[in-house]
């Protein structure tokens, strides 16, 4: 079967990538290299079954050529940066939801009737629920990454309802694991490379978070494919557990060794648009037999050994 | 206060302009005249606290001109055109979703803080609770148009958030009364015309659907305005009943003096996207001490009425 990424050489489109070739399918490859990283394509591109192409998510013309016989496309690439969202409000607009856009149409005129989307749990706002299920009540957006994603999403349903497509929406808490380069493990390892005395938190550090490994991600989105019919799958994709900021900290401080002062910047909310507590029901993907591997410590381990064998990725970030 | 209306020209627009003016306020009327009528602005541009400018949602720069000294933005234009939307995708994206970006940053860059934003009842796609209330299981998008205005929601939520505008969100039914220009009581009543002995109805005629009078959303809305206080206000707009097309049917050929033969299309929905039942909820609205004066059937005549009186709107279609 052959799959186009969207996002390829991100942190999950390139763990995707290998996966499905591991698994003997064919794989375009599609990304603008703008923050993926050719780094972590070197294992697909030494495979004859991977195509890359490098091109823009809002080029629908390259989309549709890169689209030819394929079958499904998973649509990841994304602007992921929720944080800084009030800096540049136009970004998740063209490149989410114009961009989640452009994918349809290059679909409709490429003929591939599959999409698989990176859909996140922000689109909940701050839910009133917990864990948090897929029919929640109707959310508010709380910032501008969660309303282009579900720009997105809303698109694909209109397009699942209009034109017969068939979509699959994962609502991701935050991934973990390989090739994980942006994120709060990120930023706390790299800050206390730089100073293991000193560690300055956002908020409180009593936010609660979900943490999934890249690795049950992508499990959990073929198993998604193979076993959900219908013309639209909607999935939230988390551990049954959270864990709070400040617990992650001290995972992390343990494993390098280092007892920093901790600063914190105060507040409940790390940003204005920060989520305090993220946690999803994720009853719906377990009925289709999936189940995460790790836990959300296993996951912020797996990171650190990634990060500590990986230097250069911190390097250039610097 | 001065106002900026975004739609001036067209049937709810004009229709608020002209209230806005009888209550001594000032308005900047804001549309492009592609589906905006002047003939609706008569009144207004009689008004010298009435001022007419010519530019596109699309165009953030005109847009930010226009609304020096303006306190709210009341953003109507949008492509209204539900049933089509598979027939042009692009143009719900950019009319209805990529607008209503353009007006918040026209907003954040005139300095203006405040937004009033018509948004559907659609957007609750097939909901399961009837009637609707704004806290109704997370939806999915069964149509372009449904889709593009959950997104112009998500964008002014998440603005509301991030930039600390305030937020009016208005989910209409369909709104009849003078200057009702599209629509099923505007179907019928033109194919009547040129054809008193038969009908043919999308669907099966069961379709059971909601109309409120302009007269009311436009009260509603102001109500809403003076009496909502916090930085997001998410309000359904309806009449507490709902009719059956075919009822609606009788009462437009009753009052029209024919009895046509009445063909179906059949199915429940009148196309691809159609709703087969749309009732809201409406108690957070009737909470701030407004209740619609028009009963549908009412509605329903008086847009009649209005429609007779002014035969230029059905040649001009012709």
């Amino acid at each position: 079967m052959r799959f186009l990424i969207t996002g390829a050489a991100g942190f999950i489109g390139s763990n995707l990538a290998d996966r499905l070739l591991a698994d003997g399918h064919e794989v375009v490859g599609y990304d603008n290299l703008s923050t993926g990283r050719m780094e972590f394509l070197e294992i697909a591109l030494a495979n004859h079954r991977f195509r890359l192409v490098r091109g823009d998510t809002l080029d629908q013309t390259a989309m549709t050529a890169a689209m030819s016989g394929v079958e499904l496309v998973f649509h990841l690439a994304a602007n992921a940066d929720v944080r800084f969202g009030t800096e540049h409000p136009r970004k998740d607009l063209e490149q989410n939801t114009i961009a989640t856009f452009t994918v349809l149409e290059a679909m409709r005129a490429a003929g591939v009737r599959r999409i698989a989307f990176s859909s996140t749990g922000s689109v909940y706002g701050e839910p009133e629920i917990f864990p948090t299920p897929e029919t929640s009540p109707f959310p508010v957006q709380t910032s501008l990454y969660g309303a282009s994603k579900v720009a997105g999403e809303a698109l694909i349903q209109a397009y699942a309802e209009g034109f017969g497509i068939q979509g699959y929406i994962f609502r991701f808490v935050s991934i973990l694991g390989p090739r994980y380069s942006h994120g709060h493990v990120f930023d706390f390892y790299r800050k206390l490379r730089n100073d293991p005395t000193c560690l300055t938190v956002l908020g409180n550090g009593r936010q609660r978070k979900s943490y999934l490994h890249v690795v049950d991600v992508i499990d959990a989105m073929l198993t998604a494919i193979e076993r959900a019919a219908g013309k639209l799958t909607i999935l939230n994709l988390g551990t049954a557990e959270y864990c709070q900021v400040l617990e992650s900290v001290g995972w992390i401080t343990d494993r390098l060794g280092v007892a920093p002062a901790i600063e914190f910047t105060g507040g409940e909310r790390g940003w204005i648009g920060d989520s305090p507590f993220i946690f999803l029901d994720t009853a719906k993907i377990r009925a289709f037999g999936w189940t995460p591997r790790y836990a959300i410590r296993e996951g912020v381990a797996d990171t650190l050994d990634w990060l500590i064998a990986n230097p250069w990725i911190l390097a250039e970030r610097e």
